[in-house]
């Protein structure tokens, strides 16, 4: 679907049942070069008139994707259900969410803060002179969104990557993920009716579909793709983040890619409740057949008898865990395999399976080690995408510590803890800080509030850029850039910093001003 | 100087004067790997303490730096004078805005917006519930800074990268240029005084000297440094990049490289004042030796009788301009061959020159050529670093705007218009918008004012990274990174975001409060 148009030539695939593997329905168009030419074409043509939109209608524009996206209704579920294998009551949710964080970036969008608006008055008087100047942030140009596999709906065709991108006013081409293309579909349509409605060139939105890897690379070095979002596998980010560094123009690649978000039971909160925190620990792990970048992948605790009692707990609470399907087959057998390595690392044991599965259903399972087994080999934090866990056992504190500090980037890092065990936590916490870009108490990290204080970002390898998020307003970030306006004369420069121009937060000559 | 040590081994090199090329005074050791390692080691250890420093304790330190540098007095600028042939006015201007530009970064720390403060509070009846959510920034880690040869000391040891990388809270390691050692030596003693009587680890700063490409590679290269400013050429900067991508851990590199500054000259205000333009222009392109980030490169106007006048003028102007010592006898070798490819080119013809030079001095000169030979070959857009310029004739204003849409990122473009060219502005300010980091009206782009609405920056290749600025408190923002607090306890939540603080901007339940 380019720029409105929907074309139909070059090699096919079909949708799968994420339950059976099985083919079904339609096939779809996999995009030629000329097509992922074409699609960046158009995006660059109408950037410059979606770029200018003034706020309020861009604004609007966000509502009415939503708009869109609800009136698909129970269609939309359906076929997000037959494609992904996700439960009814998962994606109704998450499509609540897809329709929230477009309206939550319209007004965003309205507020205009992040606009950065700064205005520093001329003093003619000063040696040198000093010049009127006037910041504001502009788009930074076409966006390239790669859907995810594991949200279809509120991180693939309209999801995070592409409010935050429509947010800032820059034009977006998807690469839909191979394994939901109906309902990518689906979605491209209600924000092609969105585009049409608004008035806005067609070229503001196109989807791509293909099943090669060749596609997201001539994607990513197209001359006309500012930025990239993605949210997907290490290997895959990797290779986006190649691809970019080596172009003529280089481009930055938002990659959320690989965490396995360490939490850590405090010794006098699991022996207040070791039974309560197992039982709370399957639950995250399993959720969603455990495909949730925020996977609790690995907990940590010193040695004890509550850590035993939790370890036998966790044991008998996935014994009832029933399997439950992945995205698709290629996840399924990545999982397996990813489970199997975890279960021959030296000093791996074996603490619990859930219940038998069969076909693409994923077996729920945890391991234990010793954390001088977890040292000696740094595999260990290998992400397993998928219901599997690992728990840690540390002899000390010192040794939880020592453990978090050599670790790789995570998005988020947890600490159970009461009273009693704030000490321990406020000497863990510069180690959290640099490790994970959320640290969250007493809960777990499967679970991500669309908000403003809301970071879903963290060090290398957890995404490509420690610096940014990929979910909550902060997004909106990574696609603007800052121009200055030197002794612009007043009817050339933007309305936003002109003096007149109220109701925006602004800097005026260093004061914030509301 | 490594954490406070002067290390004496290794290999040696000697400051050179400038005007001559001869070396003179006391040998420099060069820094091995294991002084790159041992300075980062160090820098690693002092991070969390620098970092964790409470934001009034952090610009003391910024102002003790400044105050210690003003202490150096002429015996800094005598010093930079030799090394860099540039004169007393401008180096003691520059000391100026060094040491105000670290004093203005004390400010910012303490203004402390820069944090992005947010708190979204809880909602327990929500469905899901709504935990508690509090984001600010922290420092992202040990900065490697290095030195630019064309401020000394504005863009050096103590220079803009290094106040803002110490106002986000990060420590820094400098490598020097080795064009000025002496100044460098002088700077950094200043910064060592500095840290040790405010009492903080040695390790907060080091710097290191050296002549080799490899000594930078293996600073970029170090696992403990998360970020990378440099200012400097093409070449340099596009090859830190490389090896900042190759890493394990890939960081990024705030490259400042390379930039023609277009200047277009609208037609009415040609008309009215072509030769007061004309004298500015040569003022500006020759001043310090055409060695400004910012030197005009590059001047577009529509043939006319007024753009004849104006060329003339130049011509006879230029005859009057004195060669000015160079910064290094590479850098005149280097504007020789640059102007002397520039000469060469197809459609080129000499306008005019400076007065005859010898020694290391650069001789001033202005090309000129059509738009249609500007258009057939995209080397005319490379930056000769001197005193040299290029007239661009273009037919009308349309050939104008395909000059401009056609040209690498920039970090300047400046119009000159009067109130009769303002419709062509407004036509041309969407391209300018794309083009570069800083558009100015009716001035010179030599001059870059250190404030809050300054972008010193601009789309690649201007810059590595066009989101930023190395200029202006914006800057800060290049070194600090998010992270998300969800249901912490009071107790362990940083001070900035608990419900009891106030007084700095923070954004709480979405509202803007001060």
């Amino acid at each position: 679907m380019i720029a409105g148009e929907r074309r139909q030539s070059g090699k096919t695939f079909r949708a799968k049942d994420a339950a059976t593997g099985e083919a079904f329905g339609e096939p779809f168009f996999a995009a030629s070069d000329a097509d992922v030419a074409d699609a960046c074409e158009a995006a660059a043509e109408a950037q410059k008139a979606f770029g200018a939109m003034p706020l309020g209608e861009r604004a609007a524009f966000l509502r009415l994707v939503a708009d869109k996206i609800d009136a698909l209704g129970d269609t939309l579920t359906r076929r997000a259900m037959k494609e992904s294998g996700l439960p009814e009551a998962r994606l109704n949710g998450e499509r609540g969410r897809t329709v929230g964080q477009l309206r939550l970036f319209a007004d965003e969008v309205e507020n205009g803060a992040w606009q950065l608006l700064r205005i520093d008055h001329a003093d003619p008087g000063r040696t040198p002179p000093k010049p009127d100047l006037r910041l504001r942030m502009i788009p930074l140009g076409p966006v390239a969104v790669f859907g995810a596999s594991n949200f279809p709906l509120a991180f693939s065709v309209a999801g995070g990557d592409t409010a935050s991108a429509f947010a800032a006013g820059c034009c977006v081409v998807v690469k839909g993920h191979p394994a939901h293309p109906g309902t990518s579909e689906l979605v491209a349509g209600a924000i092609e009716q969105a585009v049409a409605e608004a008035g806005l060139p067609a070229g503001v939105f196109s989807l791509l579909n293909g099943t090669e890897n060749a596609l997201g690379e001539a994607l990513v070095k197209d001359p006309r793709i500012a930025a990239v979002g993605f949210t997907g596998s290490r290997g895959g980010g990797l290779a986006l983040m190649r691809h970019a560094a080596k172009r003529r123009v280089p481009i930055t690649v938002y990659a959320e890619m690989s965490s396995v978000n360490p939490v850590t039971l405090l010794p006098a909160r699991l022996a207040e409740a070791p039974e309560d925190l197992a039982r709370a620990y399957v639950g995250s792990l399993s959720m969603g057949a455990g495909q949730f970048c925020t996977n609790p992948g690995i907990v940590l605790a010193v040695e004890s008898d509550a850590l035993a009692t939790f370890i036998a707990t966790a044991r008998d609470e996935l014994a009832n865990v029933a399997g439950q399907t992945m995205l698709t087959t290629g996840i399924q057998r990545a999982f397996d395999e990813g489970a199997g390595r975890l279960a021959k690392r030296a000093g791996a044991e074996l603490v619990g399976y859930g219940k038998e599965t069969s076909g693409t259903c994923g077996r729920a399972q945890v391991f234990t080690a010793s954390a001088d087994a977890f040292l000696a080999d740094e595999d260990f934090q290998e992400e397993v995408f998928g219901p599997a866990s690992l728990i840690v056992r540390c002899k000390d504190l010192d040794q939880v510590a020592q453990v978090l500090a050599g670790m790789e980037g995570q998005l988020t890092t947890t600490l159970h803890m009461n009273a009693d065990d704030h000490d321990a936590a406020a000497t863990l916490m510069p180690i959290l800080e640099q490790l994970a870009g959320r640290i969250i108490a007493n809960g777990w990290p499967t679970g991500v509030d669309v908000t403003h204080a809301m970071v879903h970002g963290g060090p290398f390898p957890a995404t490509s850029d420690g610096r940014t998020t990929s979910v909550g307003t902060l997004a909106i970030e990574r696609f603007v850039r800052p121009v200055s306006y030197q002794d612009m004369p007043e009817t050339l420069l933007p309305a936003a910093i002109r003096d007149s121009e109220s109701g925006t937060l602004r800097r005026i000559d260093g004061q914030y001003q509301l």
